[in-house]
């Protein structure tokens, strides 16, 4: 009876129902309340949990989120043929997830909070980013600082829109953005 | 003797001595504190200023960011000539004021809280972006959502480096994204 009541999960993680409520519940009032307003207290309160729980899984809110966006990212998508398929479904799957509820919330939030403070940063290079990173330096073939740019675009350029607009970006200029950075990253480094 | 001890300004933008102070206060407090923990009390004890003198000015942080923002940012560089060269002066324009301390941090810190805050979302988008954004059309003869784009790609993707190595973006870094932006907007819209 538990299980028909968690959220639906992605397939290939599994995990506790704890985490699964915690998450949702992390989204949950993060679309509502926005990254600052929701607290542990009140993410707490929302999944029906002690807080003490959250703190023994979680030291802080800012390695909470990272593992909220972890789960709800969830593996690249499966492999495209030609580096330009594996960039636009990268780029399209990036802007699908940042439009899910709070979830565009959360990324914008968790990165405010990192610029001034250097453990987190670290946990979301580390343990966020690092992941997709070289999942995609191994798909196109490309070095570290190519592929770093290229995430800083995705989804840099993505969060800006949905701070400017609070809306995730329409599907004409994801659309503008993949042949953007395809025309520049086409040619791989052998170009350069 | 009060003029000589208030921080240089940007030409041209003549204010009282008072925003200036609370300006130069608000920098210095985000960057030392982060944006979340920079208070308006913070701001005002930082600044020597009683707490009310700033609410009479900005009635929130929010607000206060923006017009420093503004503040710190102040006109476009002087028109260049050519499409080409007025894009790339725009681009190392702003990251080097991104660059500046206390600066990316404000920026980053308002546009996270932007995404839950339709009020704020609007001060940003009117006071902040808009005039730069008119002044880019103008010069480059782009329609708006070329242009909204066009910033959401420099802004986000300087902002997203600094979120996750609490540093500015290196120069060959900005170099590779003006080369990436200026291939794409190069031919105008004439072409699409």
């Amino acid at each position: 009876m538990t299980r028909a009541t968690t959220p639906a999960r992605p397939p290939g993680r599994p995990r506790s129902g704890v985490n699964a409520i915690v998450f949702a519940a992390t989204l949950k009032t993060v679309h509502e309340l926005g990254y600052a307003r929701a607290t542990v207290d009140r993410i707490a309160a929302g999944a029906g949990i002690a807080k003490t729980t959250i703190y023994r899984r979680w030291p802080t809110k800012g390695a909470l989120i990272v593992d909220c966006l972890l789960d709800a990212f969830g593996p690249l998508p499966p492999e495209s043929t030609g580096r330009a398929e594996i960039m636009a479904s990268a780029i399209r799957w990036i802007a699908a997830k940042i439009g899910e509820p709070g979830v565009g919330d959360a990324f914008a939030g968790v990165f405010s909070d990192a610029v001034s403070d250097p453990a987190l940063r670290e946990v979301l290079a580390t343990r966020l980013q690092d992941p997709y990173r070289l999942a995609l330096q191994d798909a196109l073939g490309e070095p570290e600082n190519r592929i770093l740019l290229f995430i800083d675009t995705i989804v840099g350029t993505l969060l800006h829109r949905m701070g400017m607009t609070g809306e995730p970006m329409v599907d004409d200029d994801v659309d503008a953005l993949t042949e953007m950075l395809l025309s520049y990253f086409a040619d791989g480094t052998g170009s350069r």
